[in-house]
């Protein structure tokens, strides 16, 4: 039986000129490919190429399958979009290898890193992850809330510039607006709040606002929020949208 | 007069594999090349190509530079290691723009992002980056240490793991092994570190060790390290080397 294989794939943000020729090659060389199905239709695969979708919230379940297949002999791709390192595949795969049965660990495991959604959507606006920055991601599916509010509040206070990745979901209507409440209490009102939708695909749609204007109702599922600190600038321009950045100079956060 | 137009271009770790299509098309549409003379170096270039070189540290005379080609009508490129959105080149172009004359506000300004650091050494070993994370630049060139120290603090504190960015360097030899220090009075002596030299780079050197016994020795300007939080693991593996990530089910930090 020949060895099988399991590379992470990540697709970056949706645009196929941000897929690495690496992530070209292993999307080449694999046989079997495991992922939500959004991300596996961005694929042309060829007749001998295989699909296994699954569901968005079945992160578990896929990757042990995916594991299955590679130490059965296939050649596999778990295929993410934006980075799989980054509230993605890369971790769901090593717990099920964790939790797995010895003979996962001597698959051959690989994975191939891609552009992930808050370096897109800081590239549609100018440089606003230009200074110490944190991704955090506000499901509480997986995590206590609290959890979350406790490093919202950190984040803030250290003045770091913060991604949010999940911001909202028809399951968790309410942690977005929450997090705009309590950044309110530790940041200026005027603090830039990038909203980034889909960032470089067909359906794009970005915009800043402060922080005091901040609606939740702008944001879904495919959205990556920026929240500046308060050192992060707007630079208005005649005929363009503004510049948003953080200056590489900072004093930090809140004195 | 042709209207001029500056793109800053992210070549992410190293690897030609690892630029983005999109990259390869705004360097070949470029007519004038402004960068760190190691990341100009990467490039195949055509005769009709020029580069404009600099030091390591002139980012703001090499941004007015690239700008005033620009202005004057030039496809300009200024090009960045990993994203230019991270500790790179974007946030110097949005502040010589904001300091700049009018005119630069004029001109038709665009980022393309690439792979940072971070994404490529944790590719390396598996997910450490697999929750909540921030990125933290050591450099105290541009910022007091007070504020370096603070953050490293609230990240560490609040359950982040922490990437840190331009570890040490000739110039500034002690902050790394101060670093180590803090976070030893925070974090766990086992939780893992993650020495990630030139990911993806013929010279690539990737080491792990527990916060215990990180050694600032195993590091230099072109190393990424990757500190985890207490809930970051280590799954070994027969005949592979350990994967290394942080589970995506999270309870935060220390209690």
């Amino acid at each position: 039986m020949t060895a099988g294989s399991l590379t992470v794939i990540g697709l970056g943000p949706g645009d196929a000129a941000q897929i690495t020729p690496e992530a070209t090659a292993a999307i080449a060389a694999a046989t079997d490919f495991y992922g939500y199905a959004p991300y596996l239709d961005r694929l042309s695969l060829r007749p001998d190429q295989r699909t296994h979708a699954s569901d968005n919230r079945e992160e578990i379940d896929r990757s042990r399958a995916a594991l299955e297949a590679a130490a059965g002999g296939a050649q596999v791709a778990v295929v993410s979009g934006g980075d799989p390192g980054v509230f993605a595949m890369a971790a769901a795969v090593c717990e099920a290898i964790e939790a797995g049965p010895e003979s996962w660990r001597r698959i051959d495991v690989r994975t191939v890193p891609g552009i992930t959604a808050m370096l897109a959507v800081a590239a549609r606006v100018g440089a606003p992850l230009g200074h110490d920055f944190c991704a955090i991601s506000l499901s509480d599916n997986l995590k206590p809330w609290e959890t979350v509010a406790r490093r919202l509040k950190a984040a803030a206070d250290a003045g770091f510039v913060i991604a949010l990745y999940n911001p909202i979901s028809r399951a968790r209507p309410w942690q977005l607006g929450k997090a705009f409440e309590m950044l309110r209490e530790v940041l200026p009102g005027d603090t830039p709040v990038v909203f980034g939708r889909a960032a470089f695909r067909p359906d794009e749609r970005i915009g800043v606002t402060a922080l005091a204007a901040a609606d939740p109702a702008g944001a879904d599922m495919a959205t990556c929020i920026i929240v500046g600190s308060s050192e992060t600038r707007i630079v208005e321009r005649p005929d363009r949208a503004p510049l948003v950045y953080s200056p590489r100079r900072a004093m930090g956060g809140r004195r």
